[in-house]
């Protein structure tokens, strides 16, 4: 066996333990270790300071950008955002032994559902350090095991967090493996966690699609991933022109880096021409750059500069103030565009009219769907489901912010009082 | 392209845009469908016996045993079935485009989920051809588009089942392609199914482990699976032994050949003087075969024949009249022997102890716990959720039986008036 698969073995079997252990732990024994992980973050400012130095250093030495190193920064602000982070995960309602729905069956015997944690969660991440008190703190409080894997720029950052994690977890009285780090930058030990079947429940992979292809090809663990946020917003024939003005602006520029940012707009031909002016306007005011179809290009000739959209805009997940923008003849247009080109992560409908919000909101098949709403919406906080672990474009078993309710599942449970099948 | 790749490529596409069109289709729409389903399969009964007296020729001259011939066979009251349970799935209550929790946030918008169909869902099934029938009305009634692919000794049968399936959903304004046949013994078309990723988006397989392990092996689509059913019964130190014998009895009896049945019986070591030899005796006189562990053993010589149980035993899916008998010293014993062996399909505990019935509905980790009701419930009928696919013990998306909630997602819907992200 080779060194990554032994120490995978090892982890392997630890988290399987912890995860039985924090599987029957209640409630306020999870609690408590959040707090404790909590504390320890702040307690260990000075210690996770000095690790992250060393990367840093290492960070410059191998020429990172300025953006890619300040965001490896363990910042004293940084560190107490983490803290706060897990103090309101744990603040969050416990998930676990939730039981729904029991229903008598006519021979008295009732049925239902209980919420259980998954189990072991790996977790593969690139770049923020911060990632791994988040991740840590969303598995602990739903009662799994988590082992987590960053980036090899930090390294010394995460050891420093997940040991300080860990030790919290040990002095609050849960299993300090609930919580483990995979602690090497050797690259194998990436392929020895994804063909960890007996141990691994679920993979969580964030970062770009490279990573993320690779945990698909690699492994036969199930995976809650999203690949790219392709989103639409479609100002319909019937939208009140000023709110889509406001939706669109807001969708692409609020904040553009995101998955959650629209990245093509699709105006109803009926009210393209009263419509994209304005919209067209305030964009490239803001520095957005336009892509647009032959009719868009038309109708803002001498308006704003454009570049006409190429085919493979449709399908660019730009993450920059850049927008392409298609007239389309019809709601069904609209719908079979963001069919053929959607992530299926995100879309937004603008109009007044009940029943096209109806079908939109019923036909088109994405993790969120909405209406007379921005994209940058989906999100966990936004939706009130508290902290995330990412956005899953999945249909299987979570759609949309994976939090908490993501990362358990439902077993049916019978209370019966001697019922035998006839 | 080889062929088996060129006709799934023909048939992922159909199917994707078969999904669509079902997907948004009312249930008034499916339900008819599902009406002309049943319709079609009584009145084209002479056809389909027609089509399954070539496969039962060929069953007997390439040597099936008389009880896979006896499988395979469509006599009037198969074909009867068959139409009764498309009618049976037709009246279940409509999943598609339920609206659950729409909650408002702060900022007025709601926020809430919709069931939606998954889309397009690859069954690969062996042998019995009313599977053909029962998957294919489980899918149209979720509003999912479904790919078959049967078993090569029930090929004739099952050509003429989704034939008939497929002109019923034409006749009713539904797509054809909604239910589509590989109608090819081609084992290429099974590889060339799992590499569907474009336009499958679940595999269901149906069939034994040897099937199951290759589809996890080949794909990269997410599969609803159930491995085996290695499920206990344990009589608890609290236990009512008249019950405990009876449920025991029931879980191990009441049908031998399937997964729910009980594998292992565990027994507290307080009870067990006084349990086991009632117990056993009844097993016995019935034709079961017991095997057990030292204790069991000595606790029951001269009173029935037992043979030694091997470790294997323990891990191993009889079905078949063998049960594996255990004697352990605690709750936590028999916690520790179902962690180890259990293939996570359903347990049940026998006790009148609340406490320590809450701690095994709590602690074991399968798809049905059960406190004093027989193993043989863990089925979509007896749980009141009508016909199912199979019995996940996956943990992600479906655990239990797989109805059509299984062959849903959820997605988020949001409401707004114009709400922008700060």
């Amino acid at each position: 066996m080779s060194d990554a698969n032994a120490m995978m073995e090892r982890i392997g079997q630890e988290a399987r333990q912890a995860a039985r252990r924090m599987s029957a732990a209640d409630g306020a024994a999870r609690n408590r270790a959040l707090e404790a992980m909590a504390k320890g973050l702040l307690a260990e400012t000075a210690a996770m300071q000095a690790a992250n130095a060393l990367d840093l250093a290492a960070a410059e030495a191998n020429g990172l950008t300025p953006a890619m190193i300040d965001r490896l920064r363990l910042t004293d602000k940084v560190i107490h955002a983490m803290a706060d982070g897990v103090r309101e995960v744990a603040a969050l309602p416990d998930p676990v032994g939730e039981i729904t729905e029991m229903k008598p069956r006519p021979n008295g015997m009732l049925v239902g559902r209980m919420r259980v944690p998954l189990g072991v969660i790996g977790i593969i991440y690139e770049s923020r350090p911060n990632v791994t008190a988040d991740a840590a703190a969303l598995c602990v409080k739903s009662g799994n095991a988590v082992i987590l894997r960053g980036g090899s720029e930090a390294l010394h950052s995460n050891r420093a967090i997940a040991k300080c994690l860990a030790q919290a977890l040990a002095d609050a009285g849960l299993p300090a493996a609930a919580v483990q780090f995979i602690d090497t930058p050797d690259r194998a030990a990436v392929g020895a966690l994804l063909k960890s079947d007996r141990y691994v429940d679920v993979i969580i992979p964030r970062g770009g699609k490279g990573l993320i292809q690779r945990v698909i090809e690699e492994s036969h663990i199930p995976v809650i991933k999203h690949l790219d946020g392709i989103c639409h917003t479609y100002v319909d024939r019937e939208a009140d022109l000023a709110m889509a003005n406001a939706l669109t602006f807001n969708g692409k520029m609020q904040r553009t880096g995101v998955c959650n940012a629209t990245e093509t707009l699709l105006v109803h031909e009926a009210v393209a021409g009263a419509f994209l002016p304005m919209a067209a306007r305030r964009l490239h005011e803001a520095g957005c750059e336009l892509r647009g179809c032959p009719r868009t290009l038309e109708l803002l000739k001498d308006m704003v500069p454009l570049v006409p959209a190429t085919p493979e805009d449709w399908d660019t997940e730009h993450l920059d103030a850049i927008l392409g923008v298609k007239v389309v003849a019809s709601l069904d247009e609209a719908l079979n565009h963001i069919e053929a080109h959607s992530s299926r992560h995100t879309e937004t409908i603008v109009t007044r009219d009940q029943r096209r919000a109806m079908r939109f909101l019923r036909e088109v098949d994405s993790s969120a769907v909405m209406v007379n709403a921005s994209t940058r919406f989906n999100d966990g906080f936004q939706f009130g489901l508290g902290a995330e672990m990412g956005i899953s474009t999945d249909k299987l078993h979570v759609r949309g912010p994976v939090g908490l309710e993501g990362l358990t599942s439902l077993k049916y449970i019978v209370l019966g009082d001697g019922q035998l099948r006839q």
